[in-house]
């Protein structure tokens, strides 16, 4: 391995910690700095007597020619400024979900990074879990064959958010995740939400959203903060085998089921008929092992990785669009009573395209 | 106990027999006759030596003054006529799922026995459970407080029906169940249905059906025929606390938790404001004994008692109706992409009222 | 298929009509009689016009050369000489587990099959599940590797039964599983039985089974009327995989861990040392697809095959013999209060040999 | 509250750290020193400028007379003869269990606290989680009734220790919670060890005890390392209710059943008989809410407690004391293949007692 890359975490809150503790942690970095406006915070969090340096001026971090990059974990919407003045000062950026407040400024970023052709990575944490790196790695190559259904659950007694809606505070994991294991990333055909505020507190709490995606396909994901019972499952049926993600059975987390029905295509009457054959296949189940390394960990190996290889990161900043972008179409969705036809920004997916071109 | 009733089944295909049989053990019964087209299959199931009389003769069945009722488990197309003609023989009649094939012929058979004075009943089998007796019995105790939102899973490796999509084969249980559970029925404000065929069958396999109610809550339906694992869960969330109903789980199949979100309304500057205050209660669940009772055979004896108290069974033809019109309106959600404002009929609801009326 | 064998069964009381009701409907066998001496209950069995034969009388029974066997499904006490007067009578027998009430009847029993050249089976029903099958199956290619430990719970809310203790009453089962997949049958080398009877019930309710067996490895039973749960687990280690049978789990009854320590042998200083290296095995799980077939249909057409094929059936006489010997051992530890050691009849090994000989 | 009371850890190994921050986080504690003969690893825990003093000395660290107590979280052979010097200097002792490395010397540690009148206490973290206190007071209040049966599984896929077999790594867990809940402690008639060694790791990774408790009732621990599924589950079932603690369940750990048998005594023919009238019961299951406090700070504040109220801590040297007895017990009976009665020193349990009266 060549030099590591020197990074400094900019927000010291939530998750700040935990990126520190991950690059720190890191064989592929070193932590350089942590800024915050609260220095005592930042502070504590580089710890006495560590060497990292410590400040509250984001101008005078991004001045510091031995940084490599910045890990932004800042409240969203200063996201933007951030990521823009670290892009322009050079430095590789990675972005705590959401990658933006909106999507416009998502793709003011996107377009900064490409031009300056520098990493701009989105944190989708769950992405780099055991269970979603071997889910996107079975359909990759081809086990479940072509992708029917996905259905996502995550329900739980959950703190009502002040600031958004179960939409914004959950689907966030479901769409990344979808987006992370789909062949050609999240594209839906339209949106269409469904929510509830039944307790009156002025932002739905209860939450459906559902995808139609192309070939007939759906996706579907149910978000609630409601329920007493905690759910977090995701059912990806294909042509040829359908899997079961059922993330709080630690012993058998990804199960895999040799099970579904096929139809054949018949003539009838020189009319095509798929309908006419059915069969059953009642096969076997299977559950691969996974392994035990940390998301984070690999997220910001990946980061490192990405970095050298000048390369998009896995979770580039075309994935952060994509899920803001389904966010903002439910919004829309939600608040005229109606379906949204996807993409909204059409010339989005455009963008994509083009940005991953030019890093490349 | 008064003498028993006098019922003759009609149709010995699939649910004829299952009818035949409970009516058979009920101390409420006896069956008189079986009549199906098929004379070898009715005499089968009427028995060698039995005495139970067969035919094939709908009208000469009805022509039997000893007669108190008929049971019809006929093709959906079929019950109207039957229906109206025992009826006018002044038979009650107890009707398999669904009430008709279309709302406006339920509507007439409902207009039918409330002129007649005789009871007409949907054989909502499901309502009849231990479980959602029990379920009802807590609702309407006030256990759960007001309803907040109700979400139901019913998906399964399923039989692609060659006549109807999945919202018609699956949805009328749940449908019929919320319907019985809730205080007044479902009375959904609107409709909206999503659906996907990505198998190319001809109709929809996925389904996923949303019903916004009063006061904010919201019914929420997920029916799958391809789904590798079978679930059959119902959530019902209350003001006070929470039920889950997972009909697979045979020592556990209803647990209700006291745990929930409170929201106090406090008024802040003249302006109401509910989401100043929130609480999170963590209290104990609790799962209450079930009885080992077959539904069926409790069906069949609300139907006898509903005749002998000469007032509408718990599942009459205003549920049946109600089922029957949310199923067209989510055809119609379904074919349209767009939601459907319910009631279609508006005139039903006052239909049903007045029909609960007359028969009392 | 050559033409079908003709049966009686003999008792009608709470097995009977399941056997009877799977030999009527075998390809492989024709029900002719049915004998009990409640007249009634057998004649209701047979059905009216069934033109099956209804007797009380198992002489005149046996005296019909047109029968080919007997199924015994009477009390214990009388198997003895019910299947004696039978084999001696020419009749191939089937006898309701368990194979005698003392293990020196089941080895006259034995004997008596072995000099008439006839087939004598135990029902096992247990060992015709789709899920024992497939174990067994497992356990002879190879894919478990040697058996390291068998762990059986068979515990549930259960009636205490007034003649035998809670051993004789669940153990059966777990013992002819364990005698049905171990390559040479159950043959521990010794019996060490623990009970309880808290509730004073005058026999143990709480039961314990220790079954040391060949080269280190170990059986355990554990059996229980008072446990407000139910469960039914095997757990079956080898020293390739292991597997857990999960009876009450539908959705996935035998799961295969591909799990385990491997241990290898190193010679240190001239000694044969072990646990020098360990390495530990994190591999996927893999869930066999289970047929949906009926045990007892597997049952009787073995019992079928194997007088066509004149050789002992999958459950002989000898399986009967093993869990007898077993059982008796353990009512020896229980009253004793110490380690029976195997076998009891040193003769039994050898009968059973002898009498597999005989046969073929 | 008074003033916090000072403390020193001694052992910075695997426990130690997790004993530091618990202390250092209560609000009864100020960790004042940490002791290891790895004086470095002693440094990193006491942290770098934190002022918590540092030694490789106990005999130095002992001579503080600012210092309450200790917390001893070395290996076992060396508990005995650092806790007598320790409450020679009138410190407060707590050891890491198991209490010492023989029940002889836990005898000495325990006669050394009584006659400095100083606490002694075992840390049995287990027995402070929320669900283990939740059970003891259940026990307590009389919910569960007289206790009938106590049925424990511990499995895994566990580490194959280098020093000791599959009993003492696993037991002192169960065995200490089960000393925890029954009133009168763990004071088993005669224990009964049966293990195998398959692998030939030249020690026990299977096991089983069982330990007939007074009045009929019986507890059953099966520990084992070679097994593929996790399970964590202790039954405990009582004349009213039976109790299920699944520790793997997080969302429904604790299960009272409100299920049984009841046997009514009646005297027939001048004998007293039970089994004369059973009944079932069938009801209610409940499930109560745990608080989610950590056990180790539970553990310290009640350390803290008994220190201040001089009196016995919950889990004392008495209970390390019979934990031990039993494991020592379950050697020999694992040696001689035989029961071993118990207690195998008599004079312990009046030790017990009589040390608890000195405290006092």
């Amino acid at each position: 391995m060549t030099d590591t890359l020197r990074i400094a975490v900019i927000g010291a809150g939530y998750w700040g910690p935990n990126l520190a503790r991950n690059f720190r942690a890191s064989p592929h970095w070193e932590l350089a700095a942590v800024c915050d406006l609260d220095l005592d915070r930042a502070g504590r969090l580089a710890g006495p007597g560590s060497g990292v340096r410590v400040t509250s001026s984001v101008e005078a971090l991004l001045a510091d020619d031995t940084l490599d990059a910045v890990a932004i974990a800042t409240p969203a919407a200063t996201h933007h400024d951030i990521a823009c003045a670290a892009l322009a000062a050079g430095k590789h950026v990675l972005v705590e979900k959401p990658l933006a407040d909106t999507s416009g400024r998502g793709e003011a970023m996107a377009r900064a990074a490409a031009e300056n052709s520098l990493v701009l990575m989105t944190d989708h944490t769950y992405c780099y879990t055991p269970a979603v790196l071997k889910i996107r790695e079975l359909i990759e190559e081809g086990a479940l064959g072509d992708i029917l259904f996905i259905d996502s659950v995550r329900i739980n007694l959950g703190l009502i958010q002040p600031d958004v809606d179960v939409f914004w505070d959950l689907a966030p994991h479901d769409l990344s995740i979808i987006d992370f294991v789909l062949p050609g990333g999240l594209r839906p055909l339209s949106v269409s939400a469904q929510g509830a505020d039944p307790l009156g507190a002025g932002k739905a709490c209860v939450g459906y959203l559902t995808l139609p995606l192309q070939h007939g396909a759906i996706a579907h994901v149910h978000v609630n903060w409601l329920s007493p019972t905690k759910i977090r499952t995701m059912i990806i049926g294909g042509t040829k085998r359908t899997l079961v993600w059922d993330d709080l059975n630690p012993q058998q987390r990804v199960s895999v089921y040799d099970r579904g029905v096929d139809l054949q295509t018949q003539s009838l009457d020189g009319v095509e008929r798929r309908a006419a054959a059915i069969s059953y296949r009642l096969g076997d189940t299977w559950s691969p092992a996974l392994s035990e390394r940390e998301a984070l960990d690999s997220m910001v190996a990946e980061f490192a990785t990405s970095i050298r290889e000048r390369r998009a990161p896995r979770t580039d900043a075309g994935s952060g669009l994509r899920v803001l972008e389904v966010l903002e179409a439910a919004s829309r969705s939600l608040a005229q009573g109606a379906v949204v036809t996807y993409p909204i920004a059409p010339h989005a997916t455009e963008l994509h395209a083009q940005l991953a071109g030019e890093l490349a």
